[in-house]
């Protein structure tokens, strides 16, 4: 297949992106707003991204896990996509979550989201048939993918939703895809960030996903975060990420600390349900999450209503 | 919700269906038949199921694990189900499954298998956001599609590639529901057969999806199970089932130790690419799978091919 | 190592045990008693132990899991061993938990074991050095200590403590061995129970440990169990053990369901404690567990006893 | 428990101790020597002991897990207390491995090795019981351990081996006790040494245990490293510690990829077995592992001494 590729003959054949698509930073994975009856819904949807897109985050990516991917269908994921390309700038990076189980449908959705303005595709490992995900059917999957996606592909390791972990040595021999261009990887084992820093090379990006351990994870030479927690406090995300840039180690610390409590209600504990509710407690709707995930009960809501009063004094989405 | 369809004022609410719906004993999850180009092949497919319908089996189960149902995108799911209702006649089941990880994509399903013809629909646990999902979710969820489905439901708990669990209180609240009729258990915990089988009560049907465990889920009260040796072997699973019926148990126990190794290359170890490759062995060609999985490679179809060899006195499929 | 023995020169040179030394049946894992300063108390022992001799128990094991052995140091564990060898008639046989993490520390302890008169010693998988446990290590270290115990020995496997599994291609190997003569199994996959059956060939013994599972692991063909059930309801583990021998299915899987309750509260729930506190609800006190376990607070106290109620009109161990 | 200990009458009541113990930086837990004849080598103790004395480790770490603790027995404890007190000079710490599965015998091991001369006793959490360690329990072990130790303690977490975690909540309440002086934490998620550094406060030590995070873990926070690493490479990880200390990010962070290979195979890897064939390629002898580990075979050598050859120009434990 690689092949094919390098002879060029192909109208849409990718070509080494420009790296300014995906400039270093701190990106957040933006939630998709439903209506209460159950509905995709544009207009809170625009309200929301006007509002990230005035804060200092590096670009967004939308139909992430964090924007229910695995709860919206093909049709509805081309309104998503619409809806925020028409929002965002160009310039500022929109990244699309195009992973499904099969290479077909990946393929598909990575070419519909390329059409729809999308700058980069974010491609989570398929994990159903756990036992059979191997590296190379890893390098497979994703160089069919990286071979027909018109725009760059980041790789998307999540072992705690899939089940299946990408191994340094697959992601070494992605790496040398001129359209794979790096990987979120959502584990908190920062050694693991590390070597995956070490198996990309000079150009490949690492962006962390876990917020717990974004500090550490710029430490060990990670490009950036995609973090849910960069969705309702972008400003401190970006100020960690320009602390550490500065070499303030100790201050980038500090804040981290800070941000762990809330990180970690947004991450495992609560997920989207958590992040949908912190959101509307900054003045952001997106509405409830989509069944059967359920709204924040009065007492999850609490307790990140207790995490987020920390930040008063911070620039909070709200006042973007 | 169950208030509302109690009163019977839904058009298409469900009653409780003929228990002959369901009959006791081995179903079979057929594999989905793909052509070398990954399309779905209906000619494979139909020359295929007129042998499972020649055989014993109890009945047919669609889009399971089995047929690739994650790979399987929603147009080409009706044209799988269409073709096997034409293939298997009237009082013959057929189980299709349905389980999205939403619920609104689930119900849809649902409504579409059985507007297609399905007798009842077999619905997966939804557990990509594995941490939200409690009981409460999975009564929810499940109430949801059972209230909505035209056809009576399945449960369908296959921890090892969900990474969730459905819990013994959650099905003994769902089997209440006149409109959910079994489970699937994939596990191979026995003692867990036990409590469901318990937790369901005497109307409920628990059948096993783990054929090394098959004996002794008929042991402790299974009324069957849905097992992808039932695809190879349906002669020699019909038989197991049998003579457990007729407390043949020494017999019965020295069945299932010689359908233990074949059992464990189509189930973790090989999966559906060692299904694909022993249907091909014994003459049932059903093509590929579908990427990022694999055909077996001759390592592996030779492991299959011994493991079959022990079966060359029984009637395979192919002889059907 | 093996050829040596064979040749018999060794002085305590073990010999193919008689096969009526481990009977087929229900063996009672016993609790050690401890007073309220943490000491091992040999009255309570004496007098509990003549309550399970009483019983239908098929033999009792001591220095088990259930009697807390890797909290009882090496000179108790000596007198342990002594005091139940002398409540303990000949003819009935005493096993001995013996494993420890060293090959060098479990072969003294099975010969200090067999020097204060048990019957067989039945060995833990050492564990702690998880990733270095292989068949071959495992081969290795049963070899040895089977080569230098007096009395015979039984494997022991249990993966929710050690995090460690024993392969059947390795049971299969030790069960070669003349002093190796079974195994106690107690996880809850009745698959892997007759896989060890399958393995161990016709004269060696597979007991579960699993109370959940013990009449699924009976239909798969094991010998018996080693059930901590066995130490509060020893008449009614007794005749589940008679109902399957006899072919009564039927009775044996009511009689199995009736148990599931308390076998859960004295399995994983709450261990030792659970087990401890059921005694002394049965009029058989064993004091508490030694810290850092805890004895049962009110709460599980309640639920034990719930759990008992059902078992009032058996002979329950107090009426023995 | 507290209060009587707060008192002071108690004679050998501890006192918080002078920080100067336990500074931090880098300390090797050191393996114990066996002959071929399976018995505890005080010749080659004394020898390697020597080296690592002449290194500019901040201390060493006896009868920890690479020092095969669990193998050894309680007299041959005491002989290794006994060399390693004899050739530490006074002034650099020694610290010692006392946890035992029960409280009492934890106790009696941290009394005997303060009476042989431990600086501090580190006491690994309980672990047999999983299903038991609930953070109350923690707290109640370690607590007595505290009151009893006429040394200061510290805990020691290694979930990849006890299976069981003990909880930022349970450290928490554990730093407020003035005989209990930090942690180890031996697993890879960087956020955790992170939580531990937040919630011991600024008296308590977290020292890291995975020396392939142990820059990241620098990074949040800790106060050093506990690392196998260190007894083969104590030059580069002292260097290493430096780096960070000097905010030189940028080499600690090359030096620490450098590392990272050989880390790994001293790591979950080889283990033991890995540890001492690479003192042994070093030029330090400290004979073979204990049964039922096995010495490393010559394909592993290979690879150990692949990953040393690296580090040829630096000071290597046998230029020490």
């Amino acid at each position: 297949m690689q092949e094919r590729r390098a002879g060029g003959g192909r109208g849409s054949a990718p070509s080494r992106m420009n790296p300014m698509v995906l400039p270093a930073g701190v990106y957040a994975p933006v939630p998709t707003p439903f209506d209460t009856q159950d509905t995709f819904d544009p207009l809170r949807f625009r309200v929301a991204l006007a509002r990230w897109v005035a804060s200092p985050l590096a670009g967004l990516v939308v139909l992430g896990s964090n924007g229910e991917a695995p709860l919206v269908d093909e049709e509805e994921s081309d309104g998503v996509i619409a809806v925020a390309r028409e929002a965002i700038p160009p310039g500022r990076p929109l990244i699309v979550g195009t992973g499904r189980e099969s290479t077909r449908a990946t393929v598909a959705a990575s070419r519909r989201a390329a059409a729809l303005g999308a700058d980069a595709v974010i491609v989570r490992t398929p994990g159903f048939f756990k036992s059979q995900m191997t590296s190379d059917v890893f390098v497979r999957h994703y160089t069919a993918v990286a071979d027909a996606s018109p725009v760059p592909v980041l790789l998307y390791n999540f072992t705690a939703v899939t089940g299946v972990n990408i191994g340094a040595d697959a992601v070494a021999r992605l790496a040398q895809h001129p359209n794979v261009v790096g990987i979120k990887e959502s584990g908190g084992d920062v050694a693991q960030i590390a070597e995956l820093v070490a198996a990309g090379g000079s150009a490949f990006r690492v962006f962390a996903g876990s917020s717990t351990s974004f500090y550490a994870s710029l430490c060990v030479g990670a490009a950036g975060g995609i973090l849910a927690l960069g969705c309702v406090l972008p400003d401190a995300c970006a100020a960690l990420f320009d602390l550490v840039r500065q070499g303030a180690h100790h201050d980038a610390r500090a804040l981290q600390s800070r941000l762990v409590p809330l990180a970690q209600l947004l991450g495992n504990r609560y997920g989207v349900a958590g992040l949908k509710a912190a959101l509307a407690l900054v003045g952001c709707d997106v509405g409830p999450p989509r069944p059967p995930l359920v709204a924040l009960d009065a007492h999850g809501r609490d307790a990140v209503e207790r995490a987020l009063r920390t930040f008063s004094h911070w620039p909070l989405l709200n006042e973007a």
